[in-house]
This record gives structure tokens, sequence and C-alpha cells, in this order.
């Protein structure tokens, strides 16, 4: 856990660079060199090799730099030259920028209420463009926010409509996330949906993935509960994990009783998680995340 | 931390015993013969003996027993028969009755919106009256919850006015809570309240009492940053702590980020605390507490 | 986790009262009045019930009171008689009186050297008779502790020869801890043994059950590791669980270093683990464990 | 906390360069370029700066090349020219090189056996080359590890003799650890040894700086309990904070028992802080410390 000062995240002149590539000697000097040409002010930067002999290479820097339109455009073109010999894939992102969110529930308010209202306190990075569910109780509660609402109720039979409808209604969005949304989605509708979606579990994954992880917990005995926030894939709970936290409990807590204090577990694992994705923070690689 | 079935906690027949006295043999034996015979059915028990040899014994029972006003009456009897040649001091408190709670705040929202929150989630059991502040800022917020809102700004000069002001609009209340409330309270009001006051400070107790914790943890260069609910008493940050948190932090973290993490643990620590008083498991003796 | 006070565990008039039963009105009664008309004074009392309609009644009592043999036999035949009608199990224990412990171990000291190490500080409120290992890894280290070690080398072929020698080997002892023994025992052997079994699993279970669970712990990329201390039974990491616990990690972390963190866990939990037990403070219902 | 692979931290190629300088931009850029030319492979780097604007920048970097003596000199002397027009301050370290470490202990042996117990895993990065004590208590301890015991006994009166007496002992070190070293040292002494001197306190400071602090924080009433690692400076228990911990304590728990749960956080804390700074990781900045 080590998340960057907040206050600096949203200036207007700074950026984040994110790079992947085979891992090889002379990448960081080339970057930096260019960076310094172009002016820019390293702020801060983070890297990790998964493996020195034969591995990728992960790197972020945030750096300060006042650029117009025509200045990043220049910006990128060098970085595409001196990217393309290293076969470098990167990124830049302008940090004042907040991606764009839509989330899905279900009835369930305490991640969402906890997303929300974390937005309207600018600690997101991030806007939330839109709540679709499908049931109606937290309508009211969503709309307060100033928030689009839209139902749209799944059945087995009309998942595949349901998910036709999803899909127009996400618009231009950047990240999905399922705040407790009960219903699985599509391999299909995570393909054409097209941007990641994060979604939290109530247990420690890979214990008690699928469903009613806590009635499982209280069965099986154990001593602290926790809450996954993970990348989705098509396979259930076992997408690439981002946060997991736990609390401990003990033999007279019930099934009620785990699932409070897991709530209180979910949101905060889900925020952080949402918001260092929004902060260009975490890097899938394989089935597991790097978060810097 | 042993909070009991949440579940269990507000069924109608469901009572709450609380004594203390002066530790000597047949207390449990005296107590729990007369629940037996009255048809108690004891659902827990806890109890702490400050020491074996001349200390103080506390013990809260939690049972079950239909009983309507007058078995009421007779029951208090019994005990009161029971209690005076032992010295015992005892509060019998139906677990269905809420606790009336009074909510005093300045600008921040973040501990108040947990409470109203988990109150609205039925959480507390408790019922949240009021909130008062010496700012406007969270009017709005709190009217959103259904909650009376009142405004009695404070001023060095206006102080004793503005304490009369709050005594007056208390009411018939059984907890004063401070989520953030940003005036010392005088030992005056504090007397003439008459009930239980809990406080959440922003640091570690006893490190970084009173003003700017998160200014001087960052100057101390600490490795953990916490928060601190307490009963109030006169000296400021002072009294009896009833839950304390931390969240590890590193170099990287500048003030406002210190802040913001610590909020999070703000806003738990105050509704743990709180919800604990509310269900008569924080007994506090001497300057400590006994949590049940 | 609420240990007592260890200057008062080993007291020579200190004693536990272990009971079950079916959940009942009159239990706390009975009992509670049975030992005021002894003398005793308690100390402590724990109980829970793992439902109050038709669940299973649990309580620990510690009490003072001097008894030479007659006294206590005597008492023994009054908590016999009491229990009776009511069908209370229950076991008297001299606090004085150490469990009497074999340990056996691979070849990672870690775990061992934990337990040795507090036992020569009289922390673990038991002896540790014996260790045997099936290498000879730490036979020099195990004798510096002046305890015997004996070797007993298994392989498939000769487990069951192996299990017979361990059995002749334990002798009279009250707890078996697998210290990081990397064999599977044979649930006729665990039956034959006798006494309780605890061993610690080097993950957070139910996650990783089975061999490897640090390279599979990386390979999932999970946030977290874990150690967990459970009784053995004849489901290979399926017994119920006494104590868990986790330390954070990250993707920089590879398997040598998870290994090494997971140690320091490892130790802590099987340490706190085999205390309890030796305390009389973990009671096994069905597959999950009551630690009072 | 965020240690890198253990595994290769004593390769044979690998080495650490440390780097502080004011923040401005362009260093990252000439030290990797300069690193690059000379062959090395990157195998980490950090960096952060206290603020981009006017404050210093700290680096450390491990990088992988295979070096004999007269091509290290050329390195540094690489190093130093482009050092010197930006004002940067750096110190090449071997990663095979063990910090030559002295420990100072009195009666409490837990801090020093953890130490001892990880060094002859191999853990620690380091030599432990001499224990001193102002006691006798575990020199047997001590020896039966192969390592030097030295018996410095102090009083009020001798104390000047006494720190002349550990001076002269001490030789050639890298590091000094005060295990739970009940002695105040001189600001002469910490001046004339030279080296960074570790301490570990037995509170989460800055509460509970100074003497008995599991009593007062038994008498405060806090709900958990720490430990601090920390530089020693002139000032008690006031010195740059490397790595702090804490547990979660109940009113049930006395003195002895703080003391013993305490035992066990302190060991661990200062584990972390000597592996820590070892590996090179720690680097003071006015009173606080970065830990890479």
């Amino acid at each position: 856990v080590n998340p960057q000062d907040t206050a600096t995240q949203t200036a207007p002149s700074l950026w984040r660079l994110l790079t992947s590539c085979a891992d090889r000697p002379g990448i960081v000097a080339a970057i930096s060199a260019l960076l310094h040409e172009a002016g820019a002010n390293i702020v801060s930067s983070d890297q990790y090799s998964t493996d020195p002999q034969g591995g990728t290479f992960y790197m972020r820097i945030e750096f300060r730099l006042e650029m117009d339109t025509a200045h990043r455009a220049q910006l990128e073109e060098q970085l595409a030259s001196a990217a393309a010999p290293l076969a470098v894939q990167w990124r830049l992102w302008p940090a004042r920028q907040p991606k764009r969110i839509a989330v899905l529930v279900s009835r369930s308010d305490h991640c969402l209420l906890e997303l929300l209202w974390r937005w309207r306190r600018g600690q997101l990075n991030a806007d939330i463009c839109l709540v679709a569910s499908n049931h109606r109780d937290l309508e009211r509660e969503v709309q307060g926010f100033g928030v689009p609402f839209h139902h749209v109720p799944v059945s087995r039979e009309t998942k595949p409509q349901a998910e036709e409808e999803l899909l127009a209604l996400l618009g231009d969005i950047d990240l999905l996330v399922l705040a407790r949304y009960m219903q699985i989605l599509s391999g299909d509708f995570l393909e054409r949906c097209g941007v990641p979606a994060i979604n939290i579990h109530h247990s420690f994954l890979p214990a008690f993935a699928g469903a009613n992880p806590y009635e499982r917990a209280k069965a099986r005995g154990v001593k602290l509960i926790g809450a996954t926030a993970h990348y989705v894939t098509e396979e259930l709970d076992a997408g690439p994990i981002i946060e997991q936290d736990v609390i401990r409990v003990s033999h007279s807590h019930d099934v009620a009783t785990l699932t409070q204090f897991g709530a209180d577990i979910e949101r905060m694992v889900l925020a952080r998680a949402v918001t260092w994705h929004c902060a260009d923070r975490v890097l899938a690689h394989e089935n597991s995340t790097i978060v810097f």
C-alpha cells in the first residue's frame, strides 16, 4: 500500500507514463533521458521486473510538464520512436483527466455508497457516470448523488437482452465496477464492453469463491474473514487480484454478524482498488497484478 | 473485539443486566440463581475482576425473559434485595430499547455520515435524535437522513451561551457523540449534560493529543497512524479509551494523504465505540474501560 | 484473543473447570452455586452457546481453591452428582499441572524453535517431553534444550512401522504438536495416539490446503499470506481451526520471500494455538473451535 | 514493507547505489545513463523526493554487474564525475558484503535471540560480530551461537569507563544494535562510535517514551500496544523511526501479559529494522526515515 500524495495527483501539469516490455538493459536510461530532454520533472517512478532474466519489465512514471496539445503530440512521437526499437508498450495519461466509471449493483448498498461518497469528496480521481442495477432498491439513493440510475432487470431467460441493454447504456467509459452485482457477466459481454471490470468478492480468495462465502466461512470456522477486489475474467472469482484485506472474528459471531463485519472490509477493499486503478497504479501481469 | 450476534440483540424479550461491586465470592451464584428462578434463559455472560484480591467485579448478562411491566418491577425488586447485602450496583436495560443519541459535529462529514448510515441500516442499536453543529456545512446532508439539524455557532466570546443553547436542545438523550466536533466542551457542560459523551480523536492516544495530530505524526515520522474513541472528561483527550485502531503509512505519504487514510480509521473506530456503548458493552473503570 | 494473566495461570490453588451440555436454563446457577458452597473464588468465567434454542452450551471457569487430594475427590463427586441430571460433561484440571507435549518435526526449525524457546521461558504452561523427526537435521538443536530427540525415518514403504515406532515413543502425553512435520499421519495412528494433535499449515485455510502453498499463493497473486493452526483429523488440512493470521505481501515478493515472511506468521500462530490449548481455552465443536 | 527477493540479495554481482541530493531534473537520466553505459542491469530502483519543489531527492538502485577491483574503481570514478556537478552524494555497496553488527543487551533475551537466530539462518544480510552486556545472564546463550560475549558492567559511577571499554571492544563495525539495552548511551559515545545505532523501544512512540511503557500503557487503558525501532540520537527515544507495529490487547490483560505480548512485537519490529538497514533500504531524512 503505497499511494501517492493525493494533493498532487490532479495537478494540471501532471502526467503518468506506463510502460511494459521484455526486460533488458537500457530501458530506464532511454526513457529518463527522453523525458529529461523534454523538460519533464519526474515526481515519482516505480518499476518492477517479473524476472531480471527474461521477465517483463513494468514502469510507471509521474512527471510534471506544461504541455499543450501540440507539445503532447510531439512528446508522444518521441516516445513512439524511442519505444519501437526496444519493443516497449507505453501509455500516457494526463493525471487531471478522471477515469469514467459505470457501476453495476444489486441490492446491497454499502459498496456503492462508499464509492459515491468518495467520488463526491473528490477522492476517486474518477467520475461516476452512471449506476445500473437489476433491482430498483437503490434508485433514490443514487439519484440523490446526482448520478443517473438505470434499472435493467435480469432473469435467466432475459440475460442476453439485459446484457445488450447494459452495453448500450455504458457508453464511453474507462472502467466498469461491480459493487456487489449478483449476476455473472458473460465472456461475450466482457469482451464487447472493452474496458477493465473490477469486482468485489466477499471472501479472501481463493477461499470461498462462489456463492454464500460468509455461510461457508462460519461452517469452516475460520478466525479471519476477508474481501477481495479483482479484475473480472470469464472464470468466476478467478481474475487478477488487486487488493485484499481481512478482519478477525470469533466463534461468537453468527453469519449475520460476519456479513456486517465483512461489509466494512468489502467497501474499504473495493474503494482502494478503484482508487488505485484510477491512478493508473495497477498493472495486470498474467493472472496477478502489480500495484505501484 | 467480540460483538454479539446482531440478529439477537434486539429481540423483544432480550434484557441486559450490568452489575459492579467489590469482588467477593458468591456474586455469580447469587445473581444466576435469582435469574434462574425468575425463569430467565442466559444468552451470554461476561465478567471481569480488576483484581481477585480486593478489586472491582464487573458482570454483563444477556438473558431472555418475557416480562410485562409488572413482571419487570418484580424482578427489579428481587435484584434490589439480592444486591443490597453484597453492595452490588446494577442496571437492567431492555435490548429492544434503542439508546437516544445526539451528535455534535463541525465541518468534517466522514464520522457523522458513517453514524447516520449505520443508523439508517439499523446497525447502531440507537436512535440519532438530532445533530448540532457550529457550522452549516452539513445541514442539508443531515436533513436528507430525516434527522433534525441545529446550527449553534460558537466563538470564544459566545461559548457559554452556545453551551446553554446546546444543553437546551439535547433533551432526553442517553449518549452524546462528538463526531469531529472541533470545540472543547467545558466541565460544567459535561456535568449538566448528565450522559456519557464519546469523542473521536484523530491519533493513537496518548500520542499526539491536542491539535493537528496528522501534521505532528508526519513530523515525527511514525509508520502507523491511528484514531481513538474515548469518553470525554474535562481534561482534553485524556478520558477512558473505548477503541483504537491504526493503519500503516510510509514516508511517501504527505499530510493530506495521512488525513485521508486517517478518516477511514476514525469512522470505523467511532462506529465501533458507539455500537458497543449502545449495546451496554462498555464499562468505565477508573480511567480505562472494560469492553465485553 | 483474550488470554488470561499469565502470572496467575500457574498459581498452586488455581483450577479450571470445563463443561459442555445441551443448552438449557439453570446450568450456570447450578455450577456456580456448587462452587460457591465449596468455597471457591471464581477468577474468570467464559461461556458460549452455539444456539440458545437447542444448541450446545460450553463453559470454562477458573477458580481458586486450596484443595488436597481428598478435598478434590469430594468436589469431583459433587460435580458428578450435579452434572448427571443436567447431562453435563465436565473436566477439572489443576492449572499448575503442565500439559505433556510431544513434537513431530521434519527439517524446518522455525516452528519447533519457537515452541522450545517459549517452553524454556515458562510461557507454554506445558512440558515438551520429546521431539521426534524423520530427519536428523535438528537433533543437536533439540538436545541443546535438554529435550530427548528421536530419529524415526519414514518412507512410503516403512510408514506403518514408523507410526508404530512413534506410538511406542510418545508414552503418556496430553498433546501432539506437528511443527512442520511433512508426513501425513494415518487415521489409525491418530486414533491410537488418543490425544489431540495440533498442526500448523502454511496458508490461510481453506485456501491452499495441501502441498506448496507459497508457490500457489504466488501463482494466484494474493495480497496477504497466512498460516493456520488446526486440530488434525484424518482429512488433510480440514480439521477444526484454532488460530489464523496473515501478513501483507506484494507483487515484488518472490516465493522465497513469501516463505520467509510466512515462517514468522507460522511460528506465532502455532505458539498461540499451543498456548491456548494448554490453558484449556480451546474447545472443539463440530468442525470448528470455541476459543475462550 | 517492501523487501526484495532475498534469494537475489546476496548474489556476487549485485550492487547497491544510494544517492541523495537537492531535487532537480535530470538526476535519474544522468545516473541511469551512466549505469547503462557501464553495462549494468538495473534490478530494482526506488526513488523519493521530499518535495518536488526544493526538496531532497533520494534514490536506491540495485544493479547487476560483474566487476573486479579495477572495474569498480573505474565505475566509482565515473560516478564521482557525474555526481559532482549535480551535488549528488552517493555510496556504492556490494550486496554480497554483510554489514558487521555489534549488539548491546541487558537481561531480556527475546530481541537478541531473534537476531542471532535469523543471523544463523542467513536472513540478516549481516554478521553479528560480538555481543556486549552489562549482565552475565545471556553469556552462555550467546556463546552457544559461536559469537563472542563481553561482560561490561555499568553503574552510575563507572559509566564513562564502561563506555570507553565498549568503544574499545566494538572495533570495525557497520551497525550497533541495542536489543533491549537498558542503559542510556552518552552523546559522546554515539559520536565516537561513528556508526548508526538502532534501538528497540517497547512502546508505539511517541506514546510512552522513557521507562516502564507497559505499566503506563496499562494505566492509560490503551487498546493496542506496540514497539518502535529507531535510530539512536542523544535525546532519549526521539530518533528517526524505522519501523513500528502493534498488537490488540484488552482490559483483561495485566502488565505481565502486555509485556509478554509486547515481546513478540519487539522482536519482529527490531528484526525488520535491522534487516532493512543491512539491505541499505533505510535512509534518514531530518528526524524521519525513508524505507525503500
